[in-house]
């Protein structure tokens, strides 16, 4: 059950609680659109990353403009996503451990559920969670396509054929295609280098499409890409589906990102927060800090402002020239990478107009079984 | 109401779901007990830092080895803090929002609670807040300890001197003396840094002890200090209360200090995860990432391992030579940096002879209004 949530519905923008999280309903409904149209047009599939907002709410958006399901990386959070309606789930990770394994045939009881592999002990045991139970879950096997690098992932070559026919043979288990994501590509600053990654990942998936296709285990979906890169893929006749998942919200880190062809995403999230202390001279800090923002991807960002830093309960920002702040002044930041962001928080505040339209709860977050 | 505990009370250390913050109770025992005797044979009092761990059970313990209270950053804090029987909160940050404030008074008749200022506005709302409530704060000049940076304080001075004047007649307020902490100091590497820049805090807080015995408001207290740090203030003459909070638990970032004459404290808190993938050699996958671990202060540590980077939902490790690591097998990391971390999890599990003997809610986590 969440805390209390940071504001009441039909409030003034300047009446919500800080720190929050406030989502700009007409920038978000507008991001929403722009992928979901990007994938029609170019004729795949949008399962959104869940990761990213780890919010009920927004997955419904995204499905009611047109997504096929929504992607997550633990039971945890497709127990959350199932139990809130969404009935199409992706866990775009490996669980290995047996108890959280049987966790999962109740949840395909009430929606499609996938999962993906990348060694037979994971399909070995998720056979024996589903021994019995009636029911089936989509296996991806997950093939690297990042080179000389990335984190899951089979080596595309025999032992993932291999993987694919005992996954195709498994009580349990429907053999659905592959797991092709290239994380690392996502951050890349410059369109080219961009192109050059996924390019590369492109290559590896047509080769284990067709190394499948060989063993009579065609891959019926390859899903993959994100924020940074669904474009090469939706245009890369070998993806099924997209990814992307920081679209929606956007975070400074992605804004980083020379846009290429795509353009950027608008910033429909931002923290509010408010000046706590002015004392030291030349500075001013806020009631925000490492609890409320994540760091990992660098500092948050602010219109007009300069962040200096940001410590455990505090972010200090750079007193600006002529108009400086004021204890109880707000602020609105932009956090560095959405993803571990919003973990820390239990709601989002979506405002439209300036005023609270809805309150989100923040319902898959948390360290998470 | 936290999430289901990753562990049952009597369950083996191999049985606790991952991820998850296992605390190893008798160095947990002993890092509480050696603080405390620091404190007492210096002749200070100890108040430890709530923001730290964030558990009202690691707090009573604490209390019950003779800490005469404890700290917190939020009133969120304090609030869970105080619910769960502690009788004495400090919160050692300011608030400014007036509708936070309101909710100080029914807190202040169940507990003795503290609370900081730096700025006139801070005590007008104060005590606006407390007006016809018949309830009374202590409340805290914070003044800035740290020479040429810092986050909040008066600078000593005349306005410091103000402050405390206007706390001392305003309704609702008790002027308990000052707030001290110089936060950078405690991770200067070496102890000859801690001790030039701890110096200089003792500098200013005896400068600003006489200017306020001067003006007939005398600081009845004087509390700061931390890990790296609390052996100088607690023989400095001018601080009556220590405030350290790491120590109880550790982090890799402590670590890293050069112990000098205090040593260091042993690591009771682990994060336990499990790895579930060895596809692209020479590397293991964790179930655990930013969403389980903060590495503001750098990668989390493990004993004869080499963490290489830390994603949202994963943590990537070298393969050790001689014997890789295998899918489901259990890696013990030692978190980088402790606040964040705690914030990011919902229990403590408390381990002793390798047996799950207590299950700690960190009933004062979250963003935090």
């Amino acid at each position: 059950m969440p805390s209390r949530p940071p504001a009441v519905i039909g409030a003034p923008v300047g009446g919500i609680e800080t720190p929050a999280l406030v989502v700009d309903l007409d920038l978000f409904d507008a991001n929403v659109k722009r992928m979901q149209a990007a994938a029609t047009s170019a004729g795949v599939r949008l399962r959104p990353h869940g990761k990213a907002h780890k919010s009920p709410d927004i997955a419904r958006a995204q499905i009611a403009a047109g997504a096929s399901g929504i992607c997550c990386q633990k039971i945890s959070e497709a127990e959350a996503f199932v139990a809130a309606g969404i009935t199409d789930v992706l866990i775009t990770n490996q669980v290995v451990d047996p108890a959280k394994l049987t966790r999962l045939p109740a949840l395909a009881s009430q929606a499609r559920i996938g999962i993906c592999a990348d060694d037979p002990l994971h399909i070995s045991r998720l056979s024996e969670a589903f021994a019995g139970t009636g029911r089936e879950i989509d296996l991806y096997v997950e093939i690297n396509v990042v080179k000389g690098g990335g984190r899951c992932g089979v080596l595309v070559g025999p032992a993932m054929v291999s993987l694919a026919r005992m996954a195709a043979e498994a009580s349990g288990l429907r053999f659905a295609g592959l797991q092709a994501y290239h994380g690392r590509a996502q951050h890349l600053r410059t369109p080219a280098e961009r192109e050059v990654a996924v390019g590369g990942a492109v290559s590896l998936v047509r080769e284990a499409r067709e190394l499948l296709a060989a063993a009579g285990l065609p891959a019926s979906r390859v899903t993959g890409a994100g924020t940074g890169t669904y474009l090469l893929e939706a245009h890369s006749g070998v993806y099924d589906e997209l990814q992307s998942g920081s679209y929606a919200l956007m975070d400074a880190d992605y804004a980083r990102n020379e846009p290429g062809s795509a353009g950027h995403f608008a910033h429909a999230l931002k923290l509010h927060a408010t000046v706590i202390s002015t004392a030291v001279p030349g500075q001013a800090v806020l009631d925000v800090g490492l609890k409320g923002v994540a760091v990992d991807s660098g500092l948050p960002a602010a219109e007009g402002l300069t962040v200096r830093g940001v410590s455990d309960e505090h972010c200090v920002v750079v007193q600006p020239e002529g108009s400086p702040l004021a204890c109880g002044d707000r602020v609105a930041l932009i956090p560095g990478h959405i993803d571990p962001t919003c973990n820390l928080h239990d709601w989002f505040v979506a405002v439209r107009g300036g005023v609270v339209e809805a309150l989100w709860p923040i319902a898959a977050r948390g360290g998470g079984l």
